[in-house]
């Protein structure tokens, strides 16, 4: 029972869930980012930062018996393999600590704009503690390994699927209870929705070659064919369209038909005659 | 089975997945967000905004028929409901559009190192693509509602609960196959898993009260207690975990003891003889 004065409250919102922090999928195509660290943390921060794929990686670690085999194999390796999860990314390494506090070069780096973004992930605090400094004060993101409050932003849990990307985020509370969460959702995933999202990004495609409207009323005319062709196809349907389906779905557009799975695949079992 | 090559390379680790993007929670709390337009994809931006609660958001759109019944309630409404949502947050409403190809002020404002992020979603593509330009020129991300090669990064489809934040992202590729995976995970995951996370937070502060050294040998028996006990307990029971519990729980700590939800609850059913 909802009290009169609410009842006469038009216009009441959800509430905002104080997560405090912005979830986003960063595009770091153009960007630089520098890595200080060369342990296993470091080696599962260079495993995310390989998957974004950025412009240009600088790491930052001496060569010394510290490196993880992981984060070496993942820089030098030269089986395929190891090339190919690095090919198109700029990557040095500087086989040095980063010390902005002591080395000039290493402050001149955070002082041009070169540099998009600084993870640190070395067993010296007070050096990490001084390099966020030194970030915050250039406005330069930064994130230290295993201090919250010295991160401007965090990782969190990811799951990958193709263009499909699922991060659980828990403000750096529970990174454990994180990874758990992720696992239960790992199975809450259809195994090719990452084909689903790029089946519907192709259809998208194929529908702006067939209409090539800029004007707001295309955009929005496509926009609700889209919506109304992919709300009758579900995620495992979705994750199947091959070439031939979306030819089909898409000759459904000049007669503003939005084709499901079933519309374009009739002739799948209708042969059988028993079906 | 594996080929006797591949079985002869003791160092081969996951391939990277060329998500293209870095999944991140960023912290805003000290940071000013430019948001310009006031339709209701700026009310949905706006809604993530006050979820993140940067320390300041400056608003741009010229006050008329066109702003958002929600958009205007998030800024200006009147009600408990509506002032609790911006708590705390410096909110600037500039009743005109943002146009730095135009007003100088606009442009100072992106020249300037106060605004560290700019969302666009205004009815004038031109425009916002100039806003995007004069925003990479000077490395600031930006983010235009639905032009994808115009966003420095996505938003995803995002649920939260509590300190939980879950995003679903597709590279702007199926935002709406995005929305559909989000539904789907909002039921994989325990009604009180905000709590969890909560308690586990609780759980690792409490312990810091018991065992204050910021040495690494304490940091790593404080996390391995904390593995061990967290291991011990499911989402759901860790989101049941109040004061009572995490006393018993953090008494263990000295015994070097894990305990489990039903150590600390034998006395739970106990008492009644036949369980």
């Amino acid at each position: 029972m909802s009290s009169p004065s609410s009842a006469s409250t038009p216009s009441s919102y959800p509430a905002p869930q104080p997560t405090n922090s912005l979830l986003l999928a960063y595009q770091v195509q153009t960007r630089t980012i520098l890595l200080a660290g060369g342990g296993p943390v470091a080696a599962s921060r260079l495993y995310h930062l390989l998957c974004a794929r950025p412009k240009r990686l600088v790491l930052f670690a001496p060569d010394n018996e510290d490196i993880d085999d992981e984060f070496r194999w993942r820089v030098e390796g030269e089986s395929e393999e190891a090339k190919k999860g690095r090919e198109g990314i700029e990557i040095e390494w500087r086989k040095q600590e980063f010390d902005p506090t002591q080395n000039k070069e290493d402050l001149a780096l955070l002082d041009g704009d070169e540099i998009d973004m600084v993870l640190t992930a070395i067993p010296n605090p007070t050096l990490s503690t001084e390099i966020c400094r030194l970030c915050r004060t250039r406005r330069t993101p930064v994130n230290v390994a295993d201090v919250p409050p010295e991160c401007d932003f965090y990782f969190g849990s990811v799951l990958r699927r193709g263009s499909l990307g699922v991060m659980v985020s828990t403000q750096g509370k529970g990174p454990r209870v994180a990874a758990r969460i992720r696992r239960k959702l790992e199975r809450a995933i259809p195994e090719n929705a990452g084909e689903a999202i790029e089946n519907v990004g192709q259809l998208r495609k194929g529908l702006r070659e067939v209409e090539k409207g800029t004007g707001k009323e295309a955009i929005e005319r496509r926009m609700g064919w889209m919506i109304r062709v992919s709300d009758r196809w579900s995620l495992a349907q979705l994750g199947e369209m091959d070439e031939r389906m979306r030819n089909e779905v898409l000759a459904g557009w000049e007669k503003d038909e939005a084709r499901g799975y079933w519309d374009v695949n009739r002739g799948k079992y209708g042969g059988l005659g028993w079906l």
